[in-house]
C-alpha cells in the first residue's frame, strides 16, 4: 500500500504537479533526457556514429531503470549519474552492443545531474509563473472589489487606524508583481546548460567541444552559457532565493488571513471546501488549514535557502558536500513554494469576507481609532496643538468612562462649536479616513497589469 | 520500477535502518501503535469497553492503510492523524461496528502524531547510540595504535608543528564521548508520552484522565511527563540540536580525512570498497565518497536544526506552522545524522594510513617546522632571546637557500657549540617534539572507557 | 556623543549586564585575565621567572589597550590575540623589559581567545541562570494564582475548549524547568579551559605542560578538560543550542502574550511602564514592546545557532572560518537570549490580567465550546452516539440561528429530560470543563521546586 | 580607550567604508536626513509652514543626539525613531518653539527607519558596485595573463585532469559578472522610498499625501514606489539574497585560494603585506588571513539571509519581530559582504603565483592525469575500447610499479606502434590537454566587458 514515492507529509502543503516534476522518476527521466540529447548532439557533429543515436535515445526511459539498484549505486559512487549511466549502458547494450559504447560520451556526471535539475527547475518555474499570474489576477480582482471596504489597520497586533481591505490585497498584489519581475530575470540567467566534461574544459571532445555544446543547448531549449559553471552555484542560489522570497510573501499573506480568521476577529475565512478544516463537534471552528500549510512552508523555506547558499563555498572543480547538499534542498524548496502558492491560490479568489465583523471590529474601541481624524479637522479651526489636547482629553475620558468617543467629543463645548454633530459623525466614520487607500489600490493594479503586458 | 518510498538521494548518505525507521510506512505504524495502546489503556480504566480492544488493536496495521488516500486526507485536514483515524475507524467498523465507536478515544491528533514521532525517535536514537559506541571503540583503537605516529599539525591549512595521528583520533574520540553523555541526558528528557486531548486538559476523559495517561505511558515504555507539551517544543529542539552537533563533529572528521586524502597529501584514504570511489580511467584517483556524504549532511544539518528551533514559537495550544515544520525536518535530520555516522563508521576502523606520506609531508619544509624545538633547547643554554634570533636567522636562510634547516643550524658556530649534530638531529626529529600527545591520547581513551562503563 | 560601544539596536532587546559582559572592553579584559593567569601558572612551575609575574599581571588591564590599534592589528593578523599580545608586551616592556620576554609563554592565540570566551560565557550563563530562577518563581506564582481561572484554549488560532490561565503559565514553567536542568549539564561540560599551544600538544612547555595546565585551570576556576579542543567545537555548539532553545521558549511565551493582548482579545497586557508602549493619541493602544523584543530575538536566534553549528566543520588543528564565525555569533546570541529573558521577566510577574475579557471571550461562541461537555454527560444517559447527534444538531442550530447553545439544548425535549436546566448551566460553565488543569499546574510547580532544591 | 562604536571583531573581515556607512552615527544621520527631507517636502506643499524648515533641517545633525538616551528610549518605545524624534523635537524647540510643532509631520516611525536603511543600503551597494567592478577588472586581467598556464583540475579534492589557472579565474569572473547584472536589477527595485504614515494610507496628510510623497522621493533621490511597503519585505529580502550570493561566490574564491596555498600545494599565495599572515618563528608559514576573513563571512552570510527571509512573515500593517530582526541582520550582512569583497580585492590583483609548484603538482601522478588524452589519440587509431584497455593497463602498472605513465606506455608495443615517443610526450604535456580553456577564458572576459559597457 505504501507504494507512492515521496514522503507522506509532502502533500500537506503539496502541489501535485510540482511533486510530479520533482518525483524520483521525473528526476531520473530528466537526466535521461539529457543523455538522449547528448547522443543526438555528439552524433550531429560526428563525435559518435549517427547509428548509435536511436538505440541510446530509445533506452532513455525511466521505466527501464531499477530504482533500488540506482540508489545503492549512488551510495557507492557518490551521485545518481554514475549508476544511471551504468544501467543505461546495460540497457542499450542488451539491444545494440555497438551503440552502448557511445553512451554519456564527453560528459561528466555533474553535466547530466545539473542539466537535469535545470530542466526540472524550468518546468517548476513555469508552473509557479502560471500560478503567480493567476494569483495576481485574483488579488487584483479582490483589491478592486474591496478598494473601499473599510477595516481596521493593525500595528503591533493592536488596532491603529482604518485602512481598506482592498489596500491589504493591493499590498500583497504589489509584492507578487515584483516576484513576477524577478522570475523573468531569473529565467534568463538560470535556465542554462551545464556541460563541461570531467574538469570543465570539454577536453575529451577535442575540436568538436563547442559545436556539441551549442547543439546540446539548442536541443534542450536551454541557453548556452559562456562557460561551464560546475562550482559556481550562484544561478542555483538565485533560484533558491527567488523561491524563498515568494514563500515569504505567501507566508505573510497566510499570517494575515489566519489572524483575521481568529474566532474573535472573524473578518475573513478560508473558503469552505468539502472536509477541509471543519469540525463536526465544534461547528464554530473553521481551521485555517491552507494557511497552516503555507506557514509551514514559510518556516522551512528560509533554512533551505540558507543550505543552498552555504553550499556555494565549493572546492576547486567539483565540490565535496556543497553541491550534493542542493540535491534534496532545492527540490524540497521548489515543492514547498509551489505547494504554498497553490494553497494561497485556493483561498484568495473565494475567500469569505464577513462585512459585519469587519465593521464590528472597527467599532471595538468606541471610535478611538478616529481621534486623529477629528484632531486634524479641529486643528484646522483652532490650531493643531489645542486640538490635540482636546481630543486627547476626550479619548482618555472615553477609555475611563467606557463611553463612545463621539459622546465625549460632542459633550465638549469648544469642539461642538467647531464640529457640529453631523460633521463629527462624518469624521468618526472609518470609511472617511482611509487616506490614499483607493489610489494605492489603483496603482498596484496598474503595475500588475503593466507587468502582465510586458510578459 | 519507482516503487520505493523515500527520495532517490536519501541513500547517498543513507543508513538503511534509519531510513526504515522514518519511512512512510513506519511513520504510520508508529501512530497506529499509539492508537492500539490507547485502546488498551482506556479499556483498562473502564473508559471504553474491554471487548473493543482486540478489534481496534488488530486493525492497527499499516498494511491496511491506503497511503494515497491518507496523503490526500492529510492535505484536507492538515495532518496525518485525521485521515488515519478515519481509515482506522473504517477498518475496525468493517469488522466490529461497536468497537469502531471507541477508536482514538480521548486523544487529539497531536497526541498520536507526537507520540508516534517519539517512538520513531527512540528507535533512531538507539541506532545512533549503538553506532556512537562502535565509533568510540574504533577511534580509541586507532588513537591507541597511532599514539606515537608523528604527522604534521596544520593550522590555517598551513604546516605548523608536529602532532601524532593518534592525537587527531583522540580529539575526535573525546567529542564522541561528550555526545554519548549528551545522548543519555537527552533520552531521559525527550522520550516522553504526549497525551493531552484537544486543549491539553484531558477533559473528555474526566476522572480517568491521569490513570489512562499513566497506563498509556507504561504500555509504550515511555516516560510520563508532568503535563502535556503540545506547544512546548524544547524536547524536540534538544533532540534536533543533539543530532546537529553529532553531524557537526562527523563533518569535522570528514573534512580532516578528505583533506588528508588529497592527492598531494595522500596521508590516509577511505578503505577501498568494491566500486566505491574508484575510477577505472584514473587509477590514481580515490574519491572520498564517504566523506562527501558526511559533508553533505553537515552542510544540511545546521539549517534543519534552525528550522526546528524557529518552529518553537508556537501559538496558544496548537501551532500554525511551527509544529508542522518539524514533520519533515526532524526525520530528515535524523536520517542524515544516522547516515553520516554509518559513513564515518565505515571509514574509521579500516582507514588506510600511509606512513611513508605522513613522513614525507613532515619533511616538506626541510625541517623548518622544528625550529621551535631547537630554539627551546638552545635557549636553555644561551637564553631564549638569543636562541630565537639565531634560529630565526637559520630558518630564513633555509627558505632563501632551499637548504635544510639542519644544514643551516649546523653551519652556525654558536649553535654548533651548544648543540652537536647528534643532538640537533634528535631535536629535528618530529617524533621528539609532539609534547603531550601520548598523554592526551591516553586521557581521551580513559574518558571514553569510563563513559562506557557508566552506561 | 556616539561614544558607546556596541550597536544602537543592541539595547532594544538588551540586558545591560549581558551587554557589559560581551562588550569590547570586557572581551579584551577576559583575554587579559587569561594572560595574567598564564603568567602566574607558568611561574608557579618555574617556566618563567617568578619576578616577571607582577609586571605582567599589572599590565593585564584593558584600560591600557588601544582599541583602534587592536582592531587594525586583528585585521592583519586574523585574530584579536595577536595584536593584543603585542600591545600587552609593549606595555610590560615599558615598565619591566625583562618581564616582557615572558608574556604569553607557551600559549597560542586560540588558547587565549577561547578561554576568554569561556570566562565571558560563564558570567553570562550565571546571569541567565539567575534570571531563569526568577522567571521560574514568577511563573510558578502566576500559575498558582490562576490555576482555576478559566480561559479559552485555542488551536489553529481558533477557539477550541476551555483551559485555565494557570495551565498556560504551567506549560511555560515546565519548559523553563527543563532549561534549568540543561543549564546544569551544560555548565559542567562547557566551562572548561582551552590550553594546547600552537598545535595542541603543549610541546613548547616540555615537561611542565600538564602541571601548568592544571594550575591555569585552577587559577581561572575552570574545569581542566582531558585534552585541548581547538577544533572540536561541540561545547560551543551546545552552549549555542541551549541559548537558542531558551530563546525559542521565550518566543513562544511572547507570541502567546502578544496574541492575548490583541485589541480584540484584551485578555492580558504587558505591565504599563513609564513611556513603554503607550501612545498619547491612541489611548486604546498598548504596544507589546517587550514581546516584540523577544520575538525579534526568537527570529534571530535559530540562525545564530545554525551559524555556530555550521562552523563546527573545521580544518585540522586550527580552522579557517568556522571558528572565527563564532566570534560575533555567540556573543550576539548570548546577548539576545539574556535580553529576551529580561524582557519576559519584566512582564510575567506584573502582567495585567483582564478577568472580564477572559470571561467575555469564553462566551464568544454562545456556549459552543462546551458542546463536548454536554455530549459526554448526555452520553452517560443515552449513549455517546445519540448524544453526539443531538448536541451536534443543537450546535448547528445555535450557529444558524445566532442563539445560545443553552437555549437550543434546553429546547430539546430528550436533552431536557436527562439534563435539567441547572445541570445544563453547570455543564456550560467553562470552569467545570478544564479537566486536569489544576493537577497539571500542581505537577509543574512541584517539578520546578524539586529542580530548585537540587541546584 | 574603548570609544569606538561597533564590535571589536567587525574589522577582522571589515571594510572601513562599509563600517562607516552602517555605524551607529551614520544610522542616526540617515534617519535625520529623512526627517529633514520630510520637512522640506511637507513645507513645499503647504502642509507645514515654510519657516519651520530651516530650524528642523539644521537640527537634523547626529552630533546633537545623545546616543545613550537614544538607546534607552529605543528599549522603551521599541524602535529608534520614537526617541530620535523626541530628541530632535527637543533640539528644534530649544531654538524655534514654533518649528518644533512640525517635526516628523505625517510620517510613522517605520517610514523614517526604512527610508534611512534604504539610504544606507544605497551607499553600501554603490561601494560594492565599485568593488565588484574592480574585482571584475582584476579577474579579467589575471584570467587573461594565465589563460594558458596549465594547472591540475581537482574534483573531490583529488587530482583529475589539467585545466588552466586562467580558466579558474574566468569561472570566478563570470560569477562576478552575473552578480553585477543582479545588482543593477536590485537597485532599480530596492532603492525606493518608504512613506505611508501610521497605517500605510497617508491619511493624516489628507489631499497633500501623494504630492508630498513624490517630492520626498525626489529630494532623497529615491524611486517612488506604487504604494508603501511596510510589511512587504521582499525588497529587503532581495537585497539580503544579493549580498549573500556575492559572499557565497567570494567564499568559493577564498576556499580555492586557501586550498592552493596549502604548504603541500604552494601554487598561489596571498600577497605578502606588512605584518599580514606571517610568522617570525615559522618563516615557511604564510597564513591565508584574507581568505579566512572571507570564509568567516561566508559561514555567517547564509544564516543572516535566512533571518531576513524568516522575518518576511509579518503581521498586518506593522510587524512584531520580523521587521525588527532586520535591524542588525541586514547591516551585519552588508558589512560582511563588503568586507569579504575588499579582502578578495586585496588578494586577486597581486596574488603570488608559483609556476614551479603548479608544474610540480601536475607531475605528482607521474602522468596518470593524462591517460585520457593518450586514450583518445590511441582510440583514433585502434578504437576506443582497445585504447581504453591498454591505457588502463599502463596506468595501473604505473601505480603499481611507481613508474611514470610515459615509461609504461612507451614500453607497450601496440601503443609504441601508433604513438611514437615524441607524440606520446606531446600527449603527456598537460598544456596540450586543456580543451576549451582559452575559449572559455575569452568568453568570460567578453561577457564581463559587455556588462561593463552596459552600465
Amino acid at each position: 500500500m505504501f507504494s507512492s514515492t515521496g514522503r507522506l507529509t509532502d502533500l500537506i502543503c503539496g502541489n501535485a504537479d510540482a511533486n510530479a516534476i520533482w518525483s524520483p522518476r521525473a528526476t531520473v527521466q530528466a537526466m535521461l533526457d539529457v543523455e538522449a540529447a547528448l547522443a543526438r548532439a555528439t552524433a550531429a557533429h560526428g563525435v559518435i556514429p549517427p547509428e548509435a543515436v536511436e538505440a541510446i535515445a530509445a533506452a532513455c526511459n525511466a521505466d527501464d531503470i531499477d530504482a533500488d539498484a540506482l540508489m545503492l549505486g549512488a551510495q557507492a559512487g557518490g551521485n545518481l549519474a554514475i549508476p544511471l549511466v551504468k544501467q543505461l549502458t546495460a540497457v542499450v547494450k542488451s539491444r545494440d552492443a555497438e551503440a552502448a559504447k557511445y553512451v554519456h560520451w564527453g560528459a561528466t556526471s555533474q553535466d547530466i545531474i545539473d542539466t537535469g535539475v535545470v530542466l526540472q527547475l524550468r518546468a517548476c518555474l513555469d508552473l509557479i509563473d502560471a500560478d503567480l499570474r493567476a494569483l495576481s489576477d485574483a488579488l487584483a480582482a479582490q483589491a478592486h472589489a474591496h478598494a473601499k471596504t473599510p477595516m481596521i489597520g493593525r500595528t503591533w497586533l493592536q488596532q491603529a487606524l482604518p485602512i481598506t481591505l482592498g489596500l491589504k490585497f493591493a499590498q500583497w498584489l504589489d509584492a507578487v508583481t515584483r516576484h513576477r519581475e524577478r522570475l523573468g530575470e531569473l529565467k534568463a540567467r538560470a535556465l542554462v546548460l551545464q556541460f563541461g566534461g570531467a574538469a570543465g574544459t570539454l577536453a575529451s571532445l577535442r575540436d568538436k567541444a563547442l559545436p556539441v555544446a551549442a547543439t546540446l543547448a539548442q536541443d534542450l531549449k536551454l541557453t548556452l552559457p559562456a562557460l561551464p559553471w560546475h562550482t559556481q552555484r550562484d544561478r542555483i542560489a538565485e533560484s533558491a532565493a527567488f523561491l524563498g522570497m515568494v514563500t515569504g510573501t505567501l507566508g505573510k499573506i497566510a499570517r494575515d488571513i489566519s489572524l483575521m480568521m481568529q474566532t474573535e476577529l472573524g473578518e475573513v475565512a478560508e473558503p469552505a471546501a468539502a472536509g477541509k478544516g471543519g469540525s463536526s463537534t465544534m461547528p464554530h471552528k473553521r481551521n485555517p488549514v491552507g494557511c497552516a500549510a503555507v506557514l509551514t512552508a514559510a518556516t522551512r523555506a528560509p533554512n533551505l535557502v540558507a543550505t543552498i547558499f552555504a553550499g556555494m563555498v565549493q572546492e576547486h572543480e567539483r565540490a565535496l558536500g556543497g553541491w550534493q547538499a542542493e540535491w534534496e534542498a532545492l527540490p524540497d524548496l521548489a515543492r514547498l513554494t509551489a505547494g504554498a502558492l497553490s494553497n494561497i491560490l485556493a483561498i484568495v479568489p473565494s475567500m469569505e469576507v464577513n462585512a459585519e465583523r469587519l465593521a464590528r471590529n472597527l467599532g471595538a474601541t468606541n471610535g478611538l481609532i478616529l481621534g486623529e481624524a477629528v484632531m486634524l479637522a479641529l486643528g484646522d479651526a483652532i490650531g493643531r496643538l489645542e486640538a490635540h489636547k482636546l481630543v486627547e482629553g476626550a479619548s482618555k475620558a472615553s477609555v475611563a468612562n467606557g463611553t463612545s468617543l463621539f459622546d465625549e467629543l460632542a459633550a465638549n463645548e469648544t469642539i461642538a462649536r467647531h464640529l457640529p454633530q453631523d460633521r463629527l459623525k462624518q469624521l468618526l466614520d472609518p470609511a472617511n479616513y482611509v487616506g490614499e487607500a483607493q489610489a494605492f489600490v489603483a496603482a498596484a493594479i496598474a503595475r500588475a497589469n503593466s507587468n502582465k503586458q510586458e510578459q
